[in-house]
């Protein structure tokens, strides 16, 4: 939209205005510049055809076909999308929980009276048994620890320089590398078509911001998430910074995820995507608004490329990401679809 | 960015491929499309030539031109802008203020116990003088009272009705035709180069939400203001919806302007416009970011065609808007602009 970026493209359809009278030639010869004219050459190319796809491109044509009775204009399209566990992988350990557990010894090296205070101490034992048995309550001082009290742009550097290094166990892989392929397909053919898309996770907001650009396509704006309050105040130098408060502004999970969609967005979503319980109040707060509505979770069945657990398909339950049997019909009784990662996805990440 | 629009888009570029050839033929024929793809033909139109005209123009030239050292992306451009006394009227009251006063016979008539209690007994009495006379405290419980406790759709009902029909008293005009035509103009000239314009408002966010689109072209989710929270519930129906809540979540003023950008934007502007105290912190964090930065304070020095106050020159300190002595000198120190009312621009209002 810049008045640059405008003269460049001014330049360049001069340019190619003759070419365009030719569009298979201008096509051959610009590809980049075809797939951003039209639509992309395959959309969701990484899933099996099947219901699940069927709804994603049958909701698109409906909303953005202009002679369609379910219409929705540009500026109207919100699309919403959980994080954990519906855009990237999040067993064993939610990726944001294993920054803070890593960062435990940073923090206690900065307040040496933590050393010998639980939950630190079991932390800094590395005996993973005796981590895995640490209560809730143990866990929200060890984010409260982790994340607040330093200056934003303090927090921003280490947890970027962080998410830049740190493998996951199974894979040995970046975590920004175990999103989902089909899932960022999705972002991008509906980004296509106009939608804005958002991700509402129950993460920390400012956690998710600084890398939800780079690996997802979503700016920092457009990232709902679990935020604690900030501080303004001034440096030594008189200079303004904000500092990362312990006090909860919003828990983005449950109910919190459309208390949170109305906070920062201020529109119902027309599309949603989840997971597991956390997103259960999202769906059925973008189910209940008019016209063509949206609303899918992924279901984890596929222990071979990824994992399978919830109880939907008599699998076991596990600590984080539950997709309850309750959920499971919920979803049936309300016409939302499950989609299965075993069967809809060709593959799951993008180096399988 | 649909793929509808792209069609036509794509259609019409080949119409207009051959004239493309000649631009100033082009631009006879197609005056929209001139427009859209360059900048305005005269931008900030009801601007006198002076040096606040022109900090905006060299700033937008500065961040916009991919030659300058100054220049930046368009996907990290944001300018925000307070509210009251900087894109519309404010005296003699917020104009928010106004409509919860006039609210408050409907909730009386809903809670006949608030009847004979004050602050209520006060405002039904309708003495102006009595009125001017509450206090802050007061003043909130007038505000929680009328703007939560009711589903946000009723709000936005309630709210959108109101805004359409009230009139400010000495215009006898709407409140929303009583926006500033000089900063109606910024705002267009910001996004025409690729700007995404913020509302940063003490005033609710829900409230502004109703008109934001229609009155400055800035939909909801570019809104960031006095928030409360909701509650997520069921109806009897079971159709799930929101319930504004009295909790206090984002006192959008002061340390809460930046404080609530960071929450709802997560990017430091690069411009930011004010014209009281209550906006002093969001200048100032503007200022703190490197590269070019634009800081500006509309003064109220217009007795004929709107108001004069504030000290800065001598003139009465009210209660709302104030602009005091000591943020005059820190514009002056820090190099902010500050906007004479009466001397930079030609016209205040759209209809004068």
């Amino acid at each position: 939209m810049k008045s640059d970026g405008r003269a460049f493209d001014i330049k360049r359809r001069t340019i190619i205005s003759g070419l365009a009278l030719l569009p298979s030639l201008g096509q051959t010869l610009f590809p980049s510049f075809a797939r951003a004219q039209g639509s992309q050459p395959t959309p969701l190319a990484s899933w099996n055809d099947g219901p699940a796809k069927q709804a994603i491109i049958d909701f698109v044509h409906a909303t953005t076909d202009q002679t369609s009775p379910r219409f929705v204009p540009a500026e109207d399209r919100v699309a919403t999308f959980d994080q954990d566990g519906t855009l990237w992988v999040e067993q064993p350990m939610y990726t944001q929980v294993v920054y803070c557990l890593d960062r435990v010894p940073v923090v206690v090296a900065q307040k040496p009276e933590l050393k010998n205070r639980e939950p630190f101490k079991t932390v800094l034992s590395g005996n993973r048994e005796a981590m895995a048995k640490l209560s809730l309550r143990d866990l929200e001082e060890i984010l409260f620890a982790t994340l607040t009290g330093m200056p934003v742009e303090v927090f921003d550097a280490e947890a970027k320089k962080w998410i830049e290094t740190a493998e996951h166990p199974r894979w040995k892989r970046l975590y920004t590398e175990l999103t989902y392929q089909p899932m960022l397909e999705v972002l991008q053919y509906m980004r296509a078509n106009g939608y804005r898309t958002y991700i509402v996770t129950g993460g920390g907001q400012d956690f998710v911001r600084v890398y939800a650009q780079q690996v997802y396509g979503i700016p920092p704006e457009q990232v709902v998430g679990t935020a604690s309050g900030t501080n303004f105040g001034y440096g030594k130098d008189g200079k303004p910074f904000l500092t990362k408060d312990p006090k909860l502004l919003l828990n983005d999970n449950n109910a919190g995820k459309p208390e949170g969609i109305h906070l920062e967005i201020g529109r119902r979503p027309n599309a949603a995507f989840g997971n597991s319980t956390g997103d259960r109040q999202m769906l059925e707060y973008t189910g209940a608004g008019g016209g063509a509505r949206l609303m899918m979770l992924v279901l984890h069945d596929d222990t071979q490329r990824e994992y399978a657990y919830g109880p939907a398909q008599g699998l076991p339950d596990t600590k984080v990401g539950t997709f309850t049997q309750a959920l499971y019909d919920e979803a049936k009784k309300n016409s939302w679809t499950v989609i299965s990662m075993k069967n809809d996805w060709k593959r799951v990440f993008a180096f399988d």
